[in-house]
């Protein structure tokens, strides 16, 4: 038996559907017909070959990781899922065996392999994948929702190591991520939310998902609007998912002494920072943020989508099918900033 | 100049409403003309004379302690509020000087006045206060609402020290501060919200206030619909509102492993508790909660309540006036339990 | 190939030492050869066959489960050890699956097997453990200091979930886990430890170990010392390690306001608390605490032991051979206050 | 009456010793007969008049802030200390009124004075105080250590914001505050302190403090040092006290994966960094810690100090009278590498 993938073949851009085995499966493993999956800027990267993918990726290899799918063979010592069940796809291959696997931290492994950049990955129909991959959703969860958990789990877990409920806070970027963050902050109970992008097509999505407040920062003056409508004081969080050097300054500039930050987004050079007045005068408490903590964020996140209580659906701009990939790339990659989410479909 | 008061004036149940002399001002005081007051159970205790009122109170004294009211004069050492402001009433009176007012945490004074049960209190036209008992609200607050900033910041300190959202509680006692509660959660993202109570009345108003679930523990099995609706795990959180000992009790068992609980309702006797069972080998983290924290609770407090984010509007279902203030008690003594918050306007 | 070890054989006391063939292992499992072992109160419960025992043990099975021995074979899917490792034993095995598990509490697993308790047993001269229930040892570790790390570990769990330093602590109860507290304590630079007991051969240890100040409940005034020691205020801390009621309601007496409490011996009845005064009031922080962190505590318990920082060999006051275990037992009972801890050595 | 001062005269380098006038006391002041003070680096930069002095002094003024003295006098008000007390000086005068201020954060008021930058200083024989500026010593203490409560508060905020019983912790910068921070972590239980600085006297220093492991950033592989002895995982805390970029950086990249750091050091310049791989991938959470929190850190402080757990006496290695203040700038000037703690004894 036979699948399509997407295959970034060679070194260089672009990417190829082939015809290739099903994968066999080790005692651990289990295979998942793939439902739907959506394109992450990292698949961009790979996509069109940047330095970032130079530096990780080895062709041959199919790539994408965001995904939902239904299982339809385990190994032998699979426990926790059954063929039949409807699951997304966690991207953290953890080594299980370090420090930080072993004091609950598998997400920052010291050895991480990531789907889909490491290992075979979710553009295709069949997809084979380790147990520790794999989260039950419930079976009436919309495939096309259960293929965006795993970026959204990325804003629960950048989001609620804070406790939101009457506070304010800014977001900065309202890529997918960054919509999604302004949800959770929303049903979270902040009672301000500030989003902060460059593109008004994103800064009505942020509306739509709960912003209070939206503000262009190539037209309106951000620290002022900001200190003006928290008395003075500043915002009590800021949650950075542009990685853009200048939107993380600003993100300092307009914390309040004493407020927390979760840095997200990945800026692709250093940052100069004034760290005498940004952070220590100021008491900062500054955190790293990235993927999901390994399974916390993956409880809340079925919480929070299954119980309806935040609707994700609006940020899926696009649908194609997978072997339209060409057109999709494109369409993110010249009118990437008039785009939500984009699905590739089997 | 004089005002009228609600007096304790003897050792014994009732009270008396008298005419005073309008309080004279120290440097640091404050004179609010009150606006509206709120009836809390210790005012209750006070009433009728309990073993409470008796171990506390030295009559004659004004009681009452949940009130909004105009600033009118203030003392010239005054800096925060000024004739005009409308403030609600913080009625922790801290010393100070001792460790804990010292390190941030007056609300547990060891040497703590109480306003309305030590000093002289609310139900009164005029009231004169020290500046550290006041909180200035917005000015278009409804006096109504600025009542119950008090109560209602009892319910915000026990709540939001736990990050609810994505996750589940369980409300024991849906008196006023418990259907708080239950906004409070709901606003802050928790997921299930199970309200426990005996009273129908109550528990309509905790389903109207957002609980997800109402149990009557007198008709329903609390303990097995919770763990179905956990899917056999427990609750994340309990907020223990009740006082009562099988309430508390019902609270641990119905707590998952890890799970954390604030206890904010005062039993008024000992609660004999399987505290191997129910925290050690389950390691709840159990927190107990009194008042509200000065000043965090109060500025959440604000939020929640001045963006209209919650609407406890409909917990008010009495109001008098005054000199109409044995029938107030009536009603809530003899019809306590079918009645939401009840307020004395002068 | 046989190996010795000593059977629980029929429900009721006793004991005895049989010849038993060496256990095949599954993939995941791993022989040790126990170098020492060392009897906890829960070995003494299944010894003398109490109600605690009867409800859980099922015979015939080897009881035992602190221990350290050198690994002399593992299954074909071990990665974490080799032969020829020394290793102390974990006794946690945590199901893997269960929500606790999957969010890094594998210690409050909701379906726990307990090595020795639930499964075969280090009271032997070999033993077939999974992997998750060993701890791989500096190759120069005394064996005998090894077969302590695991009950070592419940102190370093109780008592480093607060930070100490510059902080009052009382312990109460001067057992071998009150011993090992009190030196963790006095090493994460507490700067007064109150040690309780009713016994003066503990207390005389209590105070080698680093107590600044021992209290015989039965003789001294332990609340009236405690609050003249801290001005009046009360301790920061509780570490309560009796399961003794009295002691248990002493330790809220003692403890400030706003301070916290680690609860982890075990009480064998239920506790009659007064709630409002010694919790709730007071805002108190109570943390069951069981057993050991899967695995930060063994990070800790390691840098603690392996660096000399902390000394427990003076707590080993009996080494008996496995033979001589009735001996070793009825040292245990009949003269329990006056020993610390008991070795078996195979 | 008179006094005698050491006063920043004009705008420039230097200072004169003048005669002045006891100040006259506000009800909540205190004046204070100086009996030991310290020179800070802020006084150093005060002497030579550079950006950062040239920015927020306005002579003429008296300098100094690291002082301990004798209470003579007290205003009306006063109620935390009285005349014959002995008293070290809180520098930070907080304004009591904004958002940190009443919410338990007064040392990151946004209006904050600090004495002897914005208020008359301590470089005298008589100084008077606002109450909130004094923290009452232990009679017996030796004035030369309380002239140093105030710094050593510094290292104790920073320190102890992270529970280091257990843990390996990296200390950049090995002047007093650095070494402070070495004796303080070794008495919290840190299992290994490397100290890293570019000066051998210091790093002696530093081994006598405490330090497990010192590193000559100039000569040693610092990163490659930490890796080896902490197994390849990095160092669990790092504590930045040199303001250094290089150092800062290097703190980065030596802590272990979801590591912690305090930001104490005050870079005088932007510091690029690599937020990518320093901070996000590898979940860093960082505090910037500024001053002492009030007052926590002061019993914590004094807790530390008075049982003779930290000796801190070697950290001091000159003394001169107020008359020889030349000759003591000079030294810490041209000599500053090689000098600890320098005194001006009135």
């Amino acid at each position: 038996m036979k699948r399509r993938a997407l295959v970034k073949e060679k070194r260089g851009p672009g990417a190829v559907l082939k015809e290739l085995d099903i994968p066999t499966l080790g005692p651990k493993d289990i295979l998942v017909q793939v439902k739907a999956a959506a394109i992450c800027g990292t698949d961009i990267h790979i996509y069109e070959w940047d330095d970032w993918a130079a530096a990780r990726v080895k062709p041959p290899m199919v790539f994408g990781h965001e995904f939902c799918g239904e299982v339809v063979r385990v190994g032998q010592d699979v426990k926790t899922v059954k063929p039949g069940d409807l699951v997304a796809g966690e991207t953290h291959i953890p080594c299980g065996e370090c420090y930080q696997c072993r004091t609950g931290d598998q997400h920052i492994c010291q050895d991480m392999a990531i789907l889909g950049v490491h290992t075979d990955g979710a553009f295709t129909d069949y997809l084979a994948i380790p147990e520790i991959c794999t989260w039950r959703l419930c079976r009436d969860t919309d495939p096309e929702i259960g293929a965006l958990y795993e970026p959204f789990g990325v804003a629960v877990h950048g989001v609620l190591r804070h406790n939101l409920a009457g506070s304010s806070v800014v977001i900065f970027g309202c890529g997918p991520i960054g919509l999604f963050a302004i949800s959770i902050a929303k049903t979270a109970g902040a009672t301000q939310i500030f989003a902060v992008d460059l593109v008004e097509f994103r800064l009505d999505m942020a509306k739509k998902m709960g912003a209070t407040v939206i503000l262009n920062a190539a037209k309106d003056d951000v620290t002022t609007v900001i200190q003006e409508c928290t008395g003075g004081v500043g915002a009590d969080y800021v949650i950075e998912l542009s990685g853009s050097p200048p939107a993380i300054k600003q993100g300092f500039n307009v914390l309040r002494n004493g407020g927390a930050v979760s840095l997200v987004g990945l800026p692709s050079e250093e940052v100069s920072l004034d760290l005498t007045k940004d952070i220590i005068y100021k008491e900062a408490k500054v955190f790293g943020s990235t993927g999901r903590h390994m399974f916390d964020t993956w409880y809340k996140t079925s919480a929070l989508l299954e119980t309806g209580m935040i609707d994700i659906s609006q940020v899926i701009t696009h649908r194609f099918k997978l072997s339209e990939y060409e057109e999709a790339f494109r369409v993110l990659v010249s009118e990437g900033r008039e785009v939500g989410k984009v699905l590739l479909l089997p």
